[in-house]
């Protein structure tokens, strides 16, 4: 754990600067005409000085990982990304290369120079659309050195790990980035890992992956694709199935939107932000396995009865049911909505920032009235 | 538009002030061990000094509105809170004490004294449980001044609305509030307002929601309930039935959580979430209106064809329908992409945050190894 490091002597001058910073905090408060009580400049005061400090330990840590890093290993051999040119392709070529790494690409017109591209490369990391990611791993087959860690990206793990154990003999680790491609960063982010062959050997990668700032959980395979199940084939089908209904109901998006609340408004999004990307990455992740298509088979069958309560109006049978999903839940559920309120209320914060900082701008023409017709 | 009012002839004041916050921050970073380049603490003061800005901006917002108020309307005649003990009715009762109204508060026991609580007031909420507010508002017969706002916060707006209507020949106002018990204020809120009778005389009301910070949506009561059939009652069976049948699966939910990246968490937790709240909430609100389990059969059977398409594994109409729906979204489809993006990454950073604080909190105990075994 990196932690902002204290100067020799000079907590006095802390101090010192934190009283400094205080009064002017206080006096630029008045200044613009908020007479603020000593308790509200205090607060603010709070506010900022914890944000200066999580700035420096952001600033030491930008720049000491990367000194230790060289400092530990003076040179990493090569890492060849097959499928560079790709959203993660990109990604992971810029974070490579300002950790130090030489990088190179192989990208799809780049396969009769392949045994040159891989010539001496310490790691190889196929970051291919799904569909493609076997017969591209089959393609490397007699190009890799011996020593080669090789590795893919790919958001299913049994049938590329099977397929590079089988086409190289060297080390194998299978990894999935949990993210997509307009994350700001990898800082909070995970990387599942899935062994392949010889653990040590992926070692100096996944330690790469920890200094971005981002979580490496470990799991076979197997459990991988069978949780991927539930948080991505089932719920991306559920959201898919949701945008299709509701554009045969065909309402208004604008009146929706006005009516409705910080909370609708983001599961609103979360389903609309859905269809603004590629098809054919949610179709192959839907399609990845038949236990996918079996366990969707299981949801879709699983409506019935809930339906057939709701035409009942059993409003009883309904509280029994959805107590049942709470005990399941457990002390999860109530932490989900103080995080989840949490999370809302940072959300309608930043919002309203933003609204403040646009109303600003286009004040004269505003006539402060903010009620909306439909 | 309230802006920040400059002290008379303080400009020269508040460059200085300025110009020494910079240096301060900047000392303050070097202290801290993060050698800061002047860029660095450069983007860091102008973030500062805007946050200032806005917390004084907040302050004057605070205190100046209530002012104004009290000197265009001397007194408000009182408000009644028909339930002010709840979730909505206490938080109504803070928001209109703070701004000056008289409140009196009518709860289940009052009802011998009713006539009393009523006699003289202005405004009269009606804020019950769903399945109670139509026997509350017939209770409220022969007891209301003529000349008193009758309104409401339920849910739903048709029904309510018309036995308002039949119970009082004064102003009648349906509302809204779009939102739970778990907001930290109204600021940027919607009340959804479905007009009763006399617009007029439920201005002073809405002009006061609106300074609360709170956008108010005229809409009829029709309309209201029509839309929030897909907005409210459709979704919440949604996420209800996602929920029972993941309880069934009964998948160990720390692994799901482990293997979560933050868009499925967010997504878990929005699931979870609702089973921390009544469910006499939800099941009122599902069992609204036939209209509400006509529209919820419709969005059953129409998961019919979809899992054939998936079992047929039919990639090429999968990628057809999504288009589809690509086309109802249109414009917004990238906009909630960008608008969830920059969500997800302010989450991710207020995580982060939190997370370098628990962690600096339990430094001593920890290995520094952020690897996780599933």
């Amino acid at each position: 754990m990196t932690t902002v490091g204290l100067l020799e002597g000079s907590t006095e001058a802390l101090y010192d600067n934190e009283a400094e910073l205080r009064r002017l905090i206080g006096e630029r408060l008045i200044l613009l005409g908020a007479a603020a009580e000593p308790g509200q400049s205090e607060a603010l005061a709070d506010i900022i000085l914890g944000r200066i400090a999580r700035e420096a330990g952001r600033l030491v840590k930008a720049a000491e990982p990367e000194a230790a890093d060289s400092a530990k290993t003076p040179q990493h051999k090569p890492v060849v990304i097959v499928g560079g040119a790709g959203g993660m392709g990109r990604q992971l070529h810029r974070a490579f290369e300002r950790s130090g790494w030489p990088v190179r690409i192989l990208e799809q017109g780049d396969w009769p120079q392949a045994a040159e591209i891989l010539k001496g490369a310490g790691t190889v990391v196929v970051s291919v659309p799904i569909d493609k990611t076997i017969s591209v791993i089959e393609a490397l087959t007699g190009l890799l050195p011996r020593e080669a860690l090789l590795c893919d990206v790919t958001s299913v793990k049994a049938g590329p790990v099977e397929a590079m154990m089988r086409v190289h003999r060297g080390p194998v680790a299978g990894l999935h980035p949990m993210f997509g491609p307009d994350v700001a960063s990898f800082a909070g982010q995970v990387f599942v890992y899935a062994p392949g062959r010889d653990a040590a050997a992926a070692e100096p990668l996944l330690e790469q992956i920890r200094r971005w700032g981002a979580k490496v959980v470990t799991c076979s395979a197997e459990e991988h694709d069978r949780s991927m199940g539930i948080i991505q084939a089932l719920r991306h089908f559920t959201t898919f199935a949701y945008g299709v209904f509701l554009s045969k109901l065909n309402p208004d998006l604008s009146v929706i939107l006005q009516l409705s609340s910080p909370i609708y408004r983001l599961e609103l999004e979360m389903v609309g932000r859905l269809f603004a990307q590629d098809p054919r990455l949610y179709a192959d992740i839907i399609l990845a396995n038949p236990r996918n298509t079996q366990l969707i088979r299981g949801y879709v069958e699983s409506l019935a009865p809930e339906l057939a309560m709701i035409e009942a109006r059993d409003r009883d049978e309904f509280i029994r049911r959805f107590e049942r999903v709470r005990l399941y839940f457990g002390d999860l559920a109530p932490a989900f909505m103080k995080e989840s309120g949490r999370m809302l209320n940072l959300i309608q914060t930043e919002r309203a920032e933003r609204a403040d900082v646009m109303s600003l701008k286009d004040a004269p023409e505003s006539d402060g009235n903010t009620s909306s017709q439909v």
